[in-house]
This record gives C-alpha cells, structure tokens and sequence, in this order.
C-alpha cells in the first residue's frame, strides 16, 4: 500500500471554529473541559439502520493537526485574532480523549456516535473535519451496504469515480463502499491507498479504436486472457456484441483452456439482454462467462431486475452509489452535551429547540447495544450517564423515551458499550482494524439486526432508549430551560 | 494564498484506462492520435443552462501527471502488465492538445465542453480525472448560480463543508461555489488555497458556553466589534435572542458609534421571525444589524421565503448546495469522436445506442456561440466540423438537427468560439483567469441569456445546432453503422 501524501487539513475548519477559539481564549474559557456528540437524527433512504465509517481519517487528521507558520500567516492578515491566540495556534495539538463507534458498526439516530472531551477550543476546532469524514462515509457505507443486500449474495463493484463529488470523494467513497459490502472498485489509487481491490477492462472507445469489434475483442483476450471480460453494447448486444465475444472466446480462450470470462451490458433492457446473452453463452459452451451489468444501478433498480430474472453475477454501480443520489447527505451534528467546571465536576448541556427532534440528549453518556443471548440479534439501544453500568445478572426494563408507558423488560442479554477508545490524553489508543476486518465485522454486525429491520420499506424502527437517570436529568434541563 | 500541497493525482483513474492503455500498447496503437469530447446529456434540476467549472483543477493535474516509482511497483503487482509498458508509464507525459470551455461560462447538453487530442493512452488516462473534476465543479458551480438568482442579489454565502462528499468536496466545492456567485465560504482552507473569501461568528456552543445567553453575546461583541453576527436561536429567538442581542449591541457597539453587526437565525419559522426581528432592531434603531438565515436552504426555499416577505440580508447555504442535493450528479462523458489515419487525416468515430439521446456527435468541432448584435444576447451554439469557419457578415441558417424543418436565420450576429486552446503540443496555452475574474466572467456570461433560458420551472430549451456538414457527416456514420 501506498505511503499516504498527506495535504495537512487542519485548516479545513469552518471560519467560526476559529473566531469562536480566539474569543474562548480571550475570555479565558481555553482550558474549559468540554464534551461533545456526533449523532444523526435521520437514516437517509428512510432506511432501518445507517452503517459507520470515516474514523480512521478522522484519527490520521487528530494526528497531524497542526499550523504551520503559513497558516499563522493567513490569519494573521485577517486583523481578527491576538497574537496570544496566534501564539497558542503555533503549539496547537489535540490533548484530548475522543470515544467512537467502530468503523463498519449499524447506527441509529440520536445515539453518540463520536465523543469528544477536550478544552473548548480544541474540541470546536476539530468539528469540521470531524463531522465530514464520519458525515460522508457513512453516508455511502450506509448506501452501498444497501446496494450489496439488494444484489443478494452477487459481486457488487464501485464504479462511480468520474461522477464523485471531488477527488475525495471518489477515493474515500471507494474505501466506505467497501466496508459496505462492495467486493472492489474502478479506482486506482484507492486500491494503492486503502487496499480496496480495483479492476476493470475496457470502454467503449477500445471497441471503436479497432476496424471490427471482433478484432477489439479477439485483441484483447490475447492481452488479457486471465481477464478478459469484454463490454459487448457499443453497436447491438444480441446481434453482433455477444456473438463477437463468443468468436473470441473460442478463437482465443478456448485452445488455452480457459474457461473463465466475462461480458459487461453498459446500456438497453438489462433483464432481457442478460437473459438473451445468458441463453447464447451457455449454448456455445461458456457457461462459466459471468455477466456484468453497469447502467444507472441502485438497491431498488437491482432489486427489479433480480425479480425480473436477469442473468447477472456483477453490479457495477457507479453515481448512484458513489454520491449516494436519492439522499446525498448525511446529516451528522456535533453538539456540546457537557462541560466540566473548576473541580472537575461535569455539568449537562441541552440545546432546546421547538422542533422536539432537534433537542438534544444532554451529559457524558455511554450506550450500550443489547444482545439477546438465544438469538444473538440486536434488541435494543440503551443510553446511560457515563458513570452508570449495566447489570447483566438482572432484568432490563427499557421504557420509549416519547412514550415512556412502552416499556419491554430484556433478560438474557449481554450489553456491549457501543463506543471505544480512541484518543486519551492526545495518545491514540485505538488499533485500528485492517480494512477486510472492518467489512467482516460490517457483514457480521449487520446480521445481528432483525430482517424487519433491514427492509427498505417501512422499516421497523430499532429501539434507542434513555436510562431511567438519563432520562430524568433531561426532563430536568428541559423543565429549567422555560 | 497558501502554496498547495499537491497529492498526485495520476493514480486517481479507473482501472481500465491502465488495462487498455497497456493494451493500446501491446496492440502497437499507442501513438495512434484519438480526439474525445467531454460533454453532458442533461442540466440538473430541469434547468436551462449549466456552469462550466472546474478547468484549474484539470490543468493543475495535467501538469503534474506522472508515475513514480511506487506507482510503477504497484502496478506491476498486479501481473496485468507488460515491462515495456511500464517503462513507457515512467516517463509518461501529456503531449496532446486541450480545448476548453472557460470556466463560469454557461453550457448547454451534446456540446464539447472539453477536447482532447492526443494520443491514445494519454487521452484514455486522463479520462477519470478529466471528468470528475468538470462534474463535480459544473455541478456546484451550476447550483450554486440558481441559488444566488434565486436570493436576487442578497448576499449568498457557501456553509456546507460538514456536509461535503469528502475534503475535496468541501475545498474545490466552495471555489465552484464562488463562481456561481456566492460571496463567501465558511471554509477556511478554501480562501487559502483559492482566495475564496471565508467568514464564519458563532455557533450554538458558544452561546451554551456562557452563563447566559446575553453574557455570550456581550462578550462575542466585546471581542469582536466590528463583525458581530450574533445567532439567536439558541433558546428562544423572540423572547430572549433579539432582546439580548440588542441589549449587547446597545452596551457595547453604540458607545463606539458602531452601526454594523449582526444577527443569525438557523431554525424555526424563517419568514415570521426575521420580520419580527427587523422589527424589533429597527425599533432599537439597529437598522443597520444584517439579518443572516441558514436552515437548509436552497433556491426554492429562498424564493418562497422572499415571496413571503421575509426579512433576510444574508443567506448561508449548506447541504443543498455543497452537495447539489435536489440532483447530485452532473453526468459528463468523455466519449470518442475521432481519430488519426497515418497521415494525419481525422476520421470521424460515432457511438450508436439505441437511446437517441445517447448517440454521439462524432468528429473534431468547434462550437460558436451566436450572439444578437442589437442585444447582446445568447441566441444558439452552433456546432461545426472544425475547419469550418462562420461568415457573420452572410446571414446564417440554423435547423434543429432532431427536426430538421425548424430553421431560423440569424443576421447582424457575433459567433463566438466557445473553446480556448488549453494546451498545445503538452505546454500550457491558456493564461488561467483569476477567481474573482472567473466569478465576474460567469455574472457577465450569464447576463447574455434570455430570462426565458434562465427561469426555474420550464426554462426554454436553447438552441444547440449542428452545420449542415457536421450533421450530413453524423448522418452518414449513422447509415453505415446499421
């Protein structure tokens, strides 16, 4: 794997984290013990569950965050900050300790998914940055696991780098599109950076560039004989696409042995072509040849063709996937939950809003995941106040924190924290998985979840609930806050 | 504006690019000159027009394209390809041709954004890049114009990086965004590299961090006299936001006899708050204090608020612009449109489909942009083999190559050639324009086009024609391709 060329983007920081670091300093709040939440109140797709990723840049970025005399420079000319802040930017590091769900982990709106405590103004700085990794990778975990379920067990690949939103995009989007599900991508560098294994063959133009297609295809399977797939829709797939390919498969793959091969549709009925081409490879023979189709695929356009009975064994999805089209955003937010005063003591904070969903869930809080030990599959979500544990021994009454008379009494359960570790005291404390490990555990985590609520329609909706105490302290915010 | 830290890009390319370029190679087709055209099918969002952006980027990448030592050990990793190729990727260089069109210029489907001429494994390299960088840019810059319309000529400023599809997505997003207009970012890194203008106050935190609501506000006001926007929502805008606003504003601006500041609302009832806001400002004789709203917005969410009446300075987007969210993809293809014989001789190449909309327009071209002499305005693009020349002082015929007995003449016109050489022979040609030159370019540009091209809900559809020639040509490849 590539050694990673690092662009420092400590300055990739919205303006007001900085105006509100020199104001913190100015008015002597720096070293005030914060404690802030990354949650998300939505699933996008209304979806049943949304799937994390993005930690690991969110680590390489804790790491290297730091201003170069550059950067002191720029803000410098902007006549808004002191020299004492400018001072403090120059040995700026993070002396933190953040807690985070793993990469690859199903999620739910309004639980922590990232928590930050650090001094104020190190804790605003690194909101950015900290909500766009997670923000945008899970974004497209959560669209590619859905893509990879939908495709039932067949090979999904990542196509989409030319449709990305920016370079970053596309390789990042490659590696949270793998922790999804996906089996590889079309992009090179992602491969060389994160080890997502990139493949591919050829476009339209290398058909056009020979005299015949059949020579274009013939040439290519002498190349490549080990991999010759072969895109069959540049003139008409039945009548002379699928039938050139066959030439070349005999002429060329047949005397060597192979038996291996593929064909790629890019365009027309998919779930007729597939099953035409399906009909002609097996009657001549190459019923090993997969099939591979890549033309404007998402779960649900997957789904129909499935049902239709097309003859795939390859999505290739491509800016459905890598922009996340049907809801390109995933809305993260990063609030403050808590301060700690002089003596260490920590003091809840709440956001109120007349909109109830935008109130937030206030204190350093721990959620814990509860497992039934008959069936190994995810209950329940269930937040505490940080000092508060779980007793596995006894019955678990949970109870809906917007309708508290629903309650459900769990025994038999083990209660996993959700979050580990990362950072304590600025030391990374965290080893982070190896990709393949992240989507292993994805795949695995994911099965823990019911089917009712994995489906794409109405899913059921995933219990996260308040502990009693947790509970009562919001209540309490909320009632002084009138 | 910061020296920029440059990641080489040369591996950010879809997989097959190397698998035909080595291919291209071992096939003795390598210096075999091709020409591709970048152009796109449809504008997001219905719209009339979409904004080229995203030229910088291209030509930064096409100077610095090159494999390095661990590019090449990667790639022989993978068993694909042969030494000569690789030896021929080390001292790769571009060598061909570019035409482009201008950034901030408005462009239309079916017409050649960006040319290409090189050869063969040059131009199928940089097709990844070449694509992703056009889209991502057009698409935001194209965005964030019909929202900047939409604010008639309120200030629009760019908020979105949490929300971003990666890094790259939040830094070149927001550049696309100022050249669709918007004033600023809140994107630090944005106005070092680029000049993008980036401003940002206060969050939510800020205001919690304090004892009270009014304590935050004169604090921030005493730090920051001279640009304070306050956000008031915190707990209640109408009851305690503007009251403690005005009350900082009174204590601490007025005995400096500074009449600047401002307020900020990111939730509720936009329409009724800021006119109760204005209210209560103008009441305390803060008739100068801008009123600033950021709440998922977007061109019809800011129509409809201006339609109400709503009080508003300063619009923040965020999501709906940094992602394009209504439509999220602009989909640009690079397709074949010809190639060299031996001697030098262009032969046409088309790409037949059974979708009409999906055929292409084959050959070398040059497109001109008719302008009305008397007025100024856009009338059609007029797209001709590349030899052709216009004669403006001869009345010129236009039909619409997909109904042909639709004709129009155009006299006392300006044909305009809508590409400059980028690059020639590999050396850069083209001067690239400053950012705020390209802003004022885009305004200018877009002023040309009539309202009719110009409204959100079914913009007339502007005229892109092809010559006679060109479209006799097109005709032909069509009949011989059956």
């Amino acid at each position: 794997m590539k050694t990673e060329e690092k662009l420092n983007l400590t300055m990739l920081c919205d303006f007001y984290e900085l105006t509100m670091g020199n104001g913190y300093f100015r008015a002597g709040l720096q070293d005030r013990i914060t404690y802030f939440d990354v949650f998300f109140r939505n699933v996008p797709d209304n979806g049943g569950f949304a799937v994390c990723a993005g930690l690991e840049q969110l680590v390489q970025y804790i790491q290297n965050l730091h201003f170069d005399e550059e950067d002191i420079a720029f803000l410098r000319d902007k006549h808004l900050f002191s020299e004492d802040f400018l001072s403090y930017l120059r040995d700026f590091r993070f002396t933190g300790d953040i807690w985070a769900v793993p990469e690859g982990t199903p999620i739910f709106p309004r639980e922590p998914v990232v928590t930050v405590r650090a001094p104020a103004i190190q804790a605003q700085l690194i909101e950015t940055f900290t909500l766009l990794t997670i923000n945008h990778q899970s974004l497209i975990a959560t669209k590619a696991n859905r893509i990879v379920r939908a495709a039932q067990g067949r090979t999904v690949l990542e196509f989409g780098s030319r449709r990305a939103q920016g370079t970053d995009g596309a390789i990042s989007g490659a590696r949270a599109a793998y922790i999804g599900g996906c089996a590889g991508t079309a992009c090179t560098i992602s491969d060389q950076l994160y080890g997502v294994p990139a493949g591919g063959t050829m476009a339209h133009s290398w058909v056009q560039m020979f005299d015949s297609q059949y020579e274009a295809f013939k040439t290519y399977c002498q190349i490549y004989p080990h991999n010759a797939t072969l895109l069959v829709d540049t003139y008409n797939v039945l009548k002379s696409g699928v039938p050139d390919a066959i030439r070349a498969f005999d002429e060329v793959l047949k005397p060597l042995g192979i038996r291996k091969c593929g064909i790629r549709l890019d365009s027309g009925d998919m779930a007729y072509l597939t099953q035409e081409a399906r009909r002609k490879l097996d009657a001549a023979g190459w019923t090993e040849c997969q099939i591979s189709a890549s033309n404007s695929l998402d779960e649900y356009i997957i789904q129909d063709l499935l049902l239709q009975g097309a003859k795939i064994d390859v999505f290739g999805v491509g800016e459905r996937m890598i922009t996340a089209r049907s809801e390109p955003v995933f809305g993260g937010v990063y609030k403050l939950a808590a301060v700690e005063d002089g003596d260490g003591k920590i003091i809840p904070k709440i956001k109120v809003s007349e909109n109830l969903d935008k109130i937030t869930i206030p204190h350093f809080k721990k959620t814990y995941r509860i497992f039934d030990n008959a069936t190994g599959k995810a209950e329940a979500d269930y937040i505490t106040v940080w000092d508060e544990t779980v007793d596995e021994s006894a019955p678990l009454e949970l109870f809906d924190p917007r309708a508290t008379w629903k309650r459900k009494t769990y025994t038999n359960f083990t209660a996993k924290p959700l979050q580990v570790p990362v950072f304590q005291g600025g030391e990374l404390v965290y080893q982070l998985p190896a990709l393949p490990e992240i989507q292993a555990y994805c795949r695995a985590q994911v099965d823990t979840l019911w089917d009712t609520v994995k489906r794409f329609e109405n899913p059921h909706t995933y219990y996260v609930d308040l502990s009693q105490k947790l509970f009562d302290i919001k209540q309490d915010l909320l009632c002084r806050s009138r």
